[in-house]
């Protein structure tokens, strides 16, 4: 195709939205018309898909929930009134609570206002906060935000560090749909350990983010030690799309974020992606182009890089939005497919400096997603040579990436922001909410539940009761043991593997086990326990 | 493979490093011995090309360099006593700075001591220093640092916030081999003159790191301004291998980092990675799983996932190390093949929330890289539940995890570390050059040049005389003009798109330029300038 041509097709296929001053340009993915008009039905039944789901059909089958993330920025779209009230409750439930708590209204013992918060939670209740604190967050925030998104005792410990000296004006938010996620329960009892430990109360400063009614173990504990707050989650929200619920609200909220504009930026972008029509469908046009990229199986990476440094996250963000919604091992119908697409991405041109080498001349196996934002920066840009800022080296550099790895046969989709905002944070998170739920429509997969997730969590949770059973038998033994004779003792010879690295782990921290022997042949160790 | 013939391959293959407490388990890699003998002939080559290389070959054919990042930690190897010297003075002078500036004998007018150091740099300047930040700084580290990286004028200006208040006892550092990379060159210009809207002089808090002799620009202009302190890059290490050359080692001694013990540990693990056998070579090891486990040519993507919140940077320092590296269009001789391996991830079991249902169930299109580290904290650790810690349940899950991929036929590698220190740090480096030198060579392309990255440089400058050209008609234009007007103009109709591009991003900067139209339809618009 040439220049000329090129630049037809770019016209031809630009998506522009005037209410967000979005633009989306797929020109750069090599599908002709004929492979359009094949996805045609496959589009049509996306699109009544869509429609069923948005108003209130079952649309996760297997755990047979409604799903209902739609109806948080437009809850007028809501299939009952309880719902839509709920929704809207909460919404002013958390406004009017982060600005009791930034006026310093609500503020802790012995202190006019909260100065921290530290938000406690993992995968969907830590990725959509992480990603709009580095969009919108600023040095000037109203509370600085720290978070602890792990069961990692050391990365504790440096959180903890950071809030030390300010823990008495520091609010907790602990944020977990189940109460039951291991990750968020250790953190939680971390830090009012840490609390108690600093003769401060941490149920006065601690507020839940929880499934109401659900049985959620958070949920009770909050209600027992009579938490500060309690902010509900839905049934019917699945965690990777829970940002524009309280679990992301609170959080921006908090860091003076307008959540009413995150929440218009997504409603705004939630019609634009209603339309049943392809070509004037953002989220369609996304669909269409992965469909295309990844020979509707995968077969290529989504390489995501936002020329934006705020926008850091986004592609960590998209990992589990794309990646466990899309990646299956049986479609709707039960066929074995392992769908998926793998995403990656940190921020252009710094990514530039670390494997644009490999995707211009490397193995093809992957298509670009740049994000362009067409504001620079607040206020007056310097110019670093005659006529040229830094601004404009950081939209030279894309747009001369972009071409250089077309001209590779490397291709790409660019989505254009006018600047990063809530509103445009709100309709970036949409849009790919709705590409996502269009593309798992085309490949017939449920987009709504993980199964794998679970066997993680099942083989974990073994490990841990393997622990217990050893170190008992090791309290009771009358003299050291090797591997061997330990895995006897307890009936899981088949486990001497796991029952190892246990041992290594445990002895490693002063956990009372001894490992004696030469350290790099395994039949030759002994282990006693002494404490 | 049943679970005791299983144990019996995890102990066959176990690597174990007594001086580094470092193990590496490549069990769960579905290799045989049919394979290992296949591939001791393209190891024997690899191991000969290590020698060559060490001693001083020009490893580096299209660039006529030699390699000699592995010279940095073992002076005692370099070809020539120039060198040695060179090395020598290079790790004492950095260790001498870095004391006065801590300690105070090096402060700024006007305060006792620095408080911070500001780091410009991209790529191979910025992903080791940020990494080693990561995992080794502290809340405690005697100078706080910050990193400028990237050319994006709003990620300049959070950057500059932070350290507005301290900015008279903010040390920078400029980090450019060449000194002709943009993104650090439009860094060090935006930060000059904020120092100079400050009132602060620049120069007497500026150090420089670039290379020596070698017209880097960057030299010129710190001996012209008369800079705090200059220290050399050198010919000899490329950027991807610089982070134990002033690159890395200057920013970690400002920290308090034992940069000693990270030389120390990558001494000992090249010692290890030196040795022309296959079985007892922990880099050579990885090697052959990478191998196998991409059939050798990049088919499968490297999931790289350290159970260590410290470790978090790890995975997109390897990116470049290893894409950039392995990446390559031809091979030595000259055939086309598009190699590289894709490498992404960032740090479990917070990963395992967010996309290890794609990893077990999804498109099989990677294999993973397990980093778990022994030591959970400094200190004592509170029990979660009877006789188990957060410790422990970072361990299971990474044990479940691998259990549970592995039961799905996805593979996995496993890097053991007693704990996130200096020597360890060190190590871990010195493991993946050496693995990526191995690899290059099993894979026979050049690991030491990057021809790709010049595209997209030439390519973005091209963008930016286009602008300067389209400016300049613009001005001179007597009445608005229409996209193709303005493009015939400036004899550019070819690049009718990328003008449209430029314009669009002047236009929301307020840089004189006007656009009016429907800015959906392309063809209505009409630019104008008027400043």
């Amino acid at each position: 195709m040439n220049k000329e041509q090129l630049w037809q097709r770019y016209q031809d296929w630009l998506y522009y939205n005037e209410d967000l001053g979005f633009y989306l340009d797929i020109s750069r993915m090599g599908f002709d018309d004929q492979f359009v008009t094949e996805m045609k039905p496959k589009f049509d039944k996306a699109f009544a898909d869509m429609k069923a789901l948005e108003t209130g059909a079952i649309a996760n089958p297997d755990e047979n929930r409604m799903v209902g993330h739609y109806w948080l920025r437009n809850p007028d779209l809501a299939p009952d009134d309880e719902i839509k009230e709920a929704i809207i409750k909460t919404v002013q439930d958390i406004k009017s609570f982060s600005q009791k708590v930034i006026s310093g209204a609500i503020s802790p013992t012995g202190a006019h206002k909260f100065t921290d918060v530290l938000s406690i939670g993992i995968g969907g209740s830590a990725l959509g906060p992480e990603f709009v604190a580095e969009a919108l967050g600023t040095n000037n925030s109203p509370l600085k935000i720290h978070f602890i998104d792990n069961t990692d005792p050391a990365g504790i410990d440096k959180i903890l560090a950071q809030v030390q000296k300010r823990l008495n004006t520091t609010l907790v938010l602990v944020i977990s749909k189940s109460g039951g996620t291991p990750e968020a329960r250790n953190g939680m009892i971390e830090v009012q350990k840490f609390y108690q430990k600093h003769n401060i109360d941490f149920s006065s400063r601690a507020v839940a983010v929880t499934g109401m009614d659900m049985n959620s173990k958070l949920e009770a504990t909050a209600k027992e030690e009579n938490w500060l707050a309690i902010f509900p989650m839905y049934d019917w929200v699945g965690g990777r799309t829970s940002e524009l619920s309280a679990v992301g609200l609170l959080p921006a909220a908090l860091q003076g974020v307008d959540i009413n504009a995150m929440l218009e930026g997504a409603k705004i972008m939630d019609i634009a992606t209603r339309k049943p029509d392809l070509k004037t469908n953002p989220a369609a046009l996304l669909a269409l182009s992965w469909y295309f990229g990844t020979n509707g199986k995968g077969e290529k990476d989504m390489v995501v890089l936002p020329y934006k440094d705020s926008l850091l996250l986004f592609s960590r963000y998209l990992q589990q939005l794309v990646m466990e919604s899309l990646g299956k091992e049986q479609d709707l119908d039960g066929n074995t497919v392992y769908q998926g697409i793998a995403v990656y991405g940190n921020k252009g041109s710094t990514d530039q400096h670390a494997y644009v080498q490999q995707l211009r001349e490397g193995v093809a196996n992957f298509f670009v997603t740049f994000i362009e934002v067409l504001k620079d920066r607040e206020g007056f840009s310097p110019e670093i040579e005659t006529g040229v800022t830094s601004g404009d080296y950081l939209s030279g550099f894309l747009q001369g990436t972009r071409q250089a790895l077309y001209e590779n046969g490397r291709e790409s989709v660019t989505v254009t922001i006018p600047e990063v905002n809530p509103t445009t944070v709100g309709a970036l998170i949409a849009l790919y909410e709705r590409a996502v739920s269009l593309y798992a429509s085309l490949i017939n997969v449920n987009a709504y539940h993980q199964p794998g997730v679970e066997a993680g969590k099942k083989a974990g949770n073994s490990v841990l009761s393997l622990q217990n059973e050893l170190v008992k038998a090791l309290k009771n033994a009358p003299s050291a043991l090797t591997l061997t004779e330990l895995a006897k003792e307890i009936n899981a010879s088949d486990e001497i593997e796991t029952i190892y690295k246990i041992l290594r782990h445990l002895a490693a921290n002063n956990r009372g086990l001894t490992l004696e022997g030469d350290l790099a042949k395994l039949d030759s160790l002994r282990v006693s326990y002494s404490s």
